[in-house]
């Protein structure tokens, strides 16, 4: 039973360098099920808010420095389809940055919109990069069409976009900007990392609190951070996309948040940016594996980056991203959040414990020592997986035509019926709409053979592909 | 803060006569932070189950009857919209009970549908009834557009339709039966309590398990259980419309729901018929009060009605709804489920106390005692609240319209451009596209005066309402 597999997770010496942000350091004070009650007197409406969740909402908001804050007991998946939706209109156009996560997408699909793709850099590492204040100048001028714009900040690998001079952009078009800041719900509560986009100017920012900050996992905040937006309209999304009996144990976890950070989180936070300090230094002389570090990057391809996302590069030796995660779970029993083609992510957060930081380090001399520089080095499994697709048509005409299915190979050519992205990061690899073309087959084929499950297709061995 | 608001009164003497089910009865065994992870090895993903939560969905669809049970984290309002789109295409037409949850009405409005709407007849005690399987049959005949019809059975207030029958009429035209069993999810362990619409022939059936078995608030599963439904394209709404980051405390909640019915549901469910039993006994002579029991509904209005939701009229007494829902909350600390204009609700699961059913009857002997018969017996709050409305225009095309802001007074006559509903029942009494009447200033002045909150205006004071 699922239960009883987590109290046994939860007693194992795995260590948790993944979500959520709470590391499970946190306690409740009392068994979740004695405070788990539904809207009675004294207890407010999330969805009709004049009592206590209004103020936990409005410290929230003082607190981030927003105009007025929501919180989210369906993550930060509905503030992303609520913003969307209150910012275009029906049948719109959004600017949107290629690399989002896949709750962008379902928002052109519901709403039947066009998307404006704009697509970061890869860096040598393999790495999705920022988006670029000049794409976004560029396509706003192209196509005045555009609504409103999406972008990711800081990503699954902790690149951040410079929003400030995106933001400036945006309003000198008179658009409105949403940013995607579900990975960055800590920036800004401590100088060593990046400053929020609530600070830089974006009119709606969104940031899963259970990611990096000690709240409950599907926890998320939704910042209203102008008044470029009609709130109602904003509000009336949510009402949407958000369960009517919303759980009094995850909104009680948010609750707690800005009393604990304005309590303890300067010290939590002082300690884990010396462990990182540490760690960073420390892993700086390994041979094979590569600790990514802020320099490894230039401006072009990240404005800046968030050191509480590790990522480890197997790029240079005989090893991929899976079978480095593998070890690291197999053989030192440290949980990774995530492995890609040439890089695993070990995700740090303030309730992070100095023991972590050890164990990941020796692992990785350990690990380190049997391994060989790769004789021919093959790379880019993401630069190929994210390239450019061509786009026919919206999501939203695609989904809803006439499907046929064909085996991969003989797709080329044909238009995507559906989505196929990996989770995590959830970004989608093929959209429905974007054209099939040679190459698909043989990413499929070797992502299968990273032992990286496709999803979203309907055929579940991804043998075969919807297509219009 | 929340947080500790919530853990005083599970230390107050409160008897919770409401939602969740569980009553604060059960134990986690281990605080919710240290069980709250994310998809990591070993635990699955809920948005593509391979594992444990595939193995814990298959054994409730077993448990239900269903061929395919699905864990909602965000509540039944999610199932809701994934049935809805899932069945009725883009622009398609919907036959559905004007009684229903928000939820459907915003699924309404997302895939741009038409309704066509049956209203439910009135029982004498101002309760709104079951739909009839003449009404069903009716508007198939009439109207062959229909592509799937909604029914919710049971109500808030524990009245059954007739599914059974509906559901051989819906499929004699080749249709698709959802019903909303949100209240329901008790139906069908027990002889004392209705069948549920799974074994009755439904095709969807939503469940909130929060509401009436022991699950944290929030959790709710659907279960498919015909071959009329293509489940991938469930499966790809569920995913649209549930976050990303599915709650494993959540999920841990669902798990165990089975294996606890099947331990301990029947000593549970024996006691709380038992415990009704002698309930409606003794507060059968009462003198003003009166406590609903099954037979003051004819066969029209209540195919059949769940006794666990105790529904205690003020019908005939110098008291409404509202003052005797505070009166026992004030004076004798039961926190009642919900009042409407003239009578209450006490929300009852397996895990109530003999305690709970006692001190509820004393203090409705109490109170009735202190009561006189009303003068002018001057009833119908359900009545002229939920009364037909006429249809102009689809919801979308309602919400998506310029709109005005007019005063109550001015408004007659005109088309409401949002809804207005009480939460609870979270019914619409208005729906966007709908003629605003002459009665309907004199409604919102109703409800104010009973203390009752008109949701869903912009306008928080009800004062002006947005009108095309």
């Amino acid at each position: 039973m699922l239960l009883e597999r987590l109290q046994a997770y939860d007693r194992s010496d795995i260590y948790p360098f993944h979500m959520p942000g709470h590391k499970r350091q946190l306690e409740l004070g009392a068994d979740a099920y004695h405070l788990d009650i539904t809207e009675v007197e004294g207890f407010d409406n999330l969805h009709h808010v004049q009592g206590i969740l209004q103020e936990e909402q409005a410290r929230l908001a003082r607190y981030a420095g927003a105009k007025k804050s929501f919180f989210l007991v369906n993550g930060s998946t509905c503030g992303i389809l609520a913003a969307i939706s209150a910012t275009v209109s029906r049948g719109g156009k959004l600017l949107m940055a290629r690399n989002s996560h896949k709750a962008a997408y379902h928002a052109l699909f519901l709403r039947q919109l066009t998307a404006h793709y704009v697509y970061p850099r890869i860096s040598s590492f393999d790495i999705q990069g920022a988006i670029e204040p000049e794409q976004i100048a560029q396509a706003l001028e192209e196509d005045p069409g555009i609504e409103a714009v999406y972008v990711t900040s800081p990503t699954y690998d902790g690149v951040v976009s410079d929003i400030e001079t995106i933001a400036n952009i945006v309003h000198s078009f008179g658009k409105i900007l949403i940013v995607d800041e579900a990975h960055g719900a800590h920036f800004g509560l401590h100088p060593a990392f990046p400053r929020s986009a609530i600070r830089c100017g974006a009119d709606i920012v969104i940031q899963s609190v259970h990611k990096t900050l000690p709240a409950f996992t599907q926890s998320a905040v939704l910042h209203l951070c102008s008044d470029r937006i009609r709130t109602e309209v904003l509000e009336e999304f949510l009402d949407i996309y958000e369960s009517s009996s919303p759980s009094y144990v995850l909104m009680a976890g948010m609750s707690r948040l800005v009393p604990f950070l304005q309590k303890e989180g300067e010290v939590h936070f002082t300690a884990l940016a010396e462990n990182l300090r540490q760690f960073y230094e420390k892993t700086g002389n390994l041979c094979h594996l590569h600790v990514i570090r802020e320099e490894d990057f230039d401006k072009t391809v990240a404005f800046a980056r968030d050191p509480s996302k590790i990522l480890i590069s197997t790029r240079d030796c005989n090893i991929n991203g899976r079978q480095l995660y593998d070890r690291l779970l197999e053989e030192y029993h440290l949980q990774l959040e995530m492995c890609s083609g040439e890089y695993v992510t070990a995700l740090c957060s303030l309730m992070d414990r100095a023991e972590g930081f050890e164990r990941l380090a020796s692992a990785l001399f350990a690990i380190d020592g049997t391994l060989e520089r790769k004789q021919a080095p093959e790379q880019g499994f993401v630069a190929r997986m994210y390239r450019e697709r061509e786009q026919v048509c919206p999501i939203s005409e695609a989904l809803e035509s006439a499907q046929v299915t064909v085996t991969l190979e003989t797709s080329v050519g044909r238009i995507s019926g559906e989505y196929v992205y990996l989770y995590p990061p959830g970004i989608p690899i093929l959209v429905p709409g974007e054209r099939i073309d040679a190459g698909f087959a043989c990413d499929v084929r070797e992502m299968k053979a990273r032992a990286m499950i496709p999803e979203g297709m309907r055929d579940k061995q991804a043998e075969f592909i919807q297509v219009l």
